[in-house]
């Protein structure tokens, strides 16, 4: 088994662990910064390894347009041809396919599409899904889902649940390694939609389990109560990667609801338009109140930026659109990110979970 | 003394020395990135310093413009205010208000501008530009002087050699410290002018001299003829720094002239344009022909993104506009010029300087 459970809080669902991956272990609860194409934006990989992150998420959508199987396949694999060791999770490109491919056609057998790019056709199946993830190599590897937006008629999100279970079924069959496959459930914000997954999906026994279809476009208020209820339903003792969620509180609610691995654009597309966590509160940098503030970003963060930078400083180079401003607010979001879920494994390990605090939601007082 | 050379290489005018400031020894031949706004575009200071980068350069006009020196001050100088622990050169701001400024006057006192920005009348004088360097708190001031344009009557590069002698004495006068002042020779292409500016300008005896008016426009081998004429009409003692200059084999032709101190836009600006320097030549990360070339930017270069990334990858990331690229780019072309003027330095050393050759000009083959 991968999957390890360490030790679990006694006041909440959540629980500590280890996943075995071919490219090493990672420790969860786990957040994996977002390298689309393939490069976490703004943030090199040599700062990832000295932060001691082990794992990253690439988007097959965007890799399997450019640079193509066939450059990544000739270099090696995807690991070698982005430059990253440790662990690298792949989507199964549907999501992207679903919001980004213009003219898509959705069948039983799978997703049709233009590129936005050259307008090349395209088809994308469970079958071709793992096709490209197996050449790619990566350590954890999605199947191919159907991800219904919000909101969306019933019926549809019924469809989607009941193609993502199809097609979970023929990823699995289709399925050659080398890494881990998850299966991915939907269901919106229908419980008895996700129960109804729920059952035959973990029958599967694939080596995990996602929540797919979470934070397209729901309130706060249901994207946690929607994770905490699907969170339930997947087997106990695998582990349970909530897609594209979410901010560092929403970590910690989805940590106590029982998930282990996350990933999410937040900390990089944030930072690059100058909005940035600290455990105060949410700093909008370029605000005049910040033009004379000497104090660093975050006075507890031990990030490079917030040893050696000020609000003031940070704040005339983001005015005055210097290129360093959006890299040097990312570097702070993503290490406060990974150090957010350090700082949750070991709450988690000392038995502390239940008086933590989150980093204020909301702009800084 | 604060500059002392220890040693010369027998084939050229090029010697190898250390420039000791206040906030750390340059050993020099030495190249010095340029912070405009006290940032290095897109390579954070952390990786200057593992990298023994010694000095960085700040530009006075942009940032006496914003954030202004009261900010600068109250962060307690411009070392505090930027982060930066190890020596600064702030340029005078007179080559930034003659180039980028609105509506300006040049006068025997001064020159009389208005920023492009917000249109603000502002009056810089050599009085101003030292207190303006002395609240900075730099390491390495420069008089104030006047560039002139290339090409220009030979009426109005004797003006400025005239403006720029008075002012020099003018800014010797007033600077109060804590750094080093430098003056600066001009001439533009005329050697009787350089040499008729640089006996009086090498009589106010300042702990070192710039040679201005380089690079403005002229060709590569008039650049070279007048950095070597220029360098010869400067004190041997000193150090001489040439301001803006240039592609790592123009800073190997001006160290064998004997300059010791450098700093030019090229490596950040060109990273962010895609323009790559290696041993082998110039690459032009975008062309087709880098498409499904896996080999690193140089073989040879041990920066952070050699030893990871190929050219393929960079070039995919470039093509798309991700973020991560210019950034990559830049870290790899500053990292170069820095070893490169470490292996000008150790080649002095060695006595093999005649044979160094610089890295190839043109694009890569």
């Amino acid at each position: 088994m991968p999957f390890s459970i360490l030790g679990k809080d006694g006041s909440s669902d959540a629980r500590r662990g280890t996943l075995s991956t071919n490219h090493g272990v990672i420790e969860t609860p786990c957040f994996l910064p977002v390298g689309t194409r393939g490069a976490v934006k703004g943030v090199a990989f040599d700062r990832l390894e000295e932060w001691d992150c082990r794992a990253v998420l690439a988007n097959t959508y965007h890799l399997m347009a450019r640079p193509g199987i066939e450059t990544i396949k000739s270099a090696g694999g995807l690991h070698a041809f982005i430059g990253w060791e440790r662990a690298i999770l792949t989507d199964s490109g549907g999501f992207q396919v679903m919001s980004l491919a213009s003219r898509r056609v959705l069948s039983e057998e799978g997703v049709e599409f233009r590129s936005p790019e050259d307008g090349t056709a395209h088809f994308l199946t469970p079958e071709r899904a793992m096709e490209l993830q197996s050449d790619f190599g990566v350590d954890i590897a999605m199947a191919l889902d159907v991800c219904p937006p919000f909101p969306a008629p019933r019926e549809e999100v019924e469809r989607a649940c009941r193609l993502s279970l199809d097609w979970a079924e023929r990823s699995r069959r289709a399925y050659r390694g080398p890494g881990l496959l998850f299966g991915i459930l939907q269901g919106g914000t229908h419980e008895d939609l996700r129960a109804r997954m729920a059952a035959p999906l973990s029958a599967l026994e694939v080596p995990g389990y996602a929540i797919g279809g979470v934070a397209v476009g729901e309130s706060k208020e249901a994207i946690r109560a929607i994770t905490a209820m699907a969170a339930r339903l997947l087997p106990e003792e695998k582990p349970r990667y909530l897609m594209g969620v979410g901010t560092p509180a929403d970590l910690l609610a989805a940590v106590r609801a029982g998930c282990d691995l996350f990933d999410c654009v937040l900390p990089t597309r944030n930072g690059r338009m100058g909005h940035v966590y600290t455990r105060q509160g949410e700093v909008t940098i370029k605000h005049e109140r910040f033009k004379d503030d000497l104090s660093p970003l975050d006075p507890e963060c031990r990030c490079p930026v917030c040893r050696r930078h000020s609000r003031a400083y940070l704040r005339n180079l983001f005015v005055l659109k210097d290129f360093s401003a959006p890299m040097l607010l990312s570097i702070h979001n993503v290490f406060f990110y990974l150090d957010w879920m350090k700082t949750i494994r070991e709450a988690i390990a000392l038995g502390t979970l239940a008086g933590l605090q989150a980093p204020k939601e909301g702009k800084i007082e």
